[in-house]
């Protein structure tokens, strides 16, 4: 996998591109990289944003840096084409915006597929609506503001490379929150009590049966007490959402 | 505001504490710093996790480490008072837990109010269950796993942040996406023609009050769209939530 951060702030990655989930990614073979929005701008002041048309604070990113770019990293005719997104090649554009659609656990599995993937990044007042129109697709990590889609960006690009085949250790998100459906179950470690709080005693029993049977119902209590609204939408006999 | 990420990982919070928003927030007299949670682990090698009882993969963050760190950070007893989490004191505590509750605009508002706020952030297989219940609350900013609560951390402290008064220009923040209960309308800038899309007529039409209803109308449909859900909670009257 390819995978690519487009964005106007490219030293927001840097400790980002230093971990150890980038690090096992890049053994693996898969390529993260970064990508200057400004690279794809015109004139020494390589201008990539403007005032809104129609009056308003702030500045819009502009359209055409976006459309360069996305051509460059993906090998797209967009300006031939607008408003015809790709992704037959096995590239993937989306843009980080709060105007998208909820990311979820299901969409990082679609983005480990892809074999490229541009994450868009917007920024001040939001992107150029004919730009957003020519990707393939909007995404929000949460409804609530940051101040651009850097760290929203991180976020969808950590989620999809945890998945790659050797980033994580074999088997380890299978039984995660949004996998199931469920909330995962509490987990305690050692010291058995400390400050007189024990370690509930079924899970120090060794009984493998009752420890997996607790842990069930644990996860379906603290769904009901975290996320109820996950509840409602659960087939419990499949442990499927 | 005093604001500290609790991290095993500080390098992972480099870049953000040198950005934009961070070095405003600091010009406004606010702290952004890093808490190492090893610094609060026993011992020449500082163990901050260790394997789950009852079984499983992986290992978990212990609380004996995260019950000084708070002590520490906030100046509250809470080992001869567990599970009674403080906040009277005008600080807060949260858990950024992939079985937390979820981060919302609202949540960024209230967190930008506290005196002291401590990001706690998960790895691993999680967070030893006593730990959780000692600190204020545990959030999740999405329905997707990542690596650690860093990438999340971030995505809280940004958002709130940005509310202090001086960080982000006055009134930029009324109008956005998840304020109004509606997404934004789409925004567009220079050129007015690009490939053959023009910027919607009435946008270049200097009618102020025509300019208004159509953003207003189009918020509308691009939540439609994007944000079906959004819809069915919203007063549409009063446009907020």
């Amino acid at each position: 996998m390819r995978l690519v951060f487009l964005s106007i702030a490219p030293e927001f990655f840097e400790s980002y591109l230093a971990s150890h989930a980038v690090q096992l990614a890049r053994r693996q073979g898969h390529s993260v990289e970064v990508s200057d929005l400004r690279d794809f701008a015109d004139g020494s002041f390589r201008q990539v944003s403007d005032s809104p048309f129609g009056g308003g604070r702030g500045v819009v990113l502009r359209a055409l840096p976006i459309f360069r770019a996305v051509e460059a990293l993906t090998g797209r005719r967009l300006q031939e084409r607008p408003g015809q997104p790709g992704g037959a090649d096995g590239s993937l554009v989306a843009a980080l915006t709060p105007t998208g659609v909820p990311f979820v656990q299901r969409t990082a599995h679609r983005y480990a597929a892809c074999d490229t993937l541009v994450l868009l990044c917007g920024r001040f007042e939001g992107i150029d609506e004919r730009a957003l129109e020519a990707v393939d697709e909007r995404i929000s990590i949460g409804d609530y503001i940051v101040t651009g889609g850097e760290i929203p960006a991180m976020a969808v690009a950590d989620a999809a490379l945890r998945l790659l085949p050797g980033v994580l250790k074999a088997g380890s998100a299978e039984e995660e929150s949004f996998e199931t459906g469920l909330l995962e179950y509490p987990q305690y470690t050692q010291p058995a009590e400390l400050f007189g709080q024990r370690v509930p005693e079924v899970l120090c029993s060794g009984d493998h049966a009752k420890v997996v049977a607790w842990r069930q119902a644990a996860a379906v209590r603290a769904t009901a007490r975290f996320r109820p609204d996950l509840l409602e939408t659960i087939d419990l006999t499949s442990q499927k959402r």
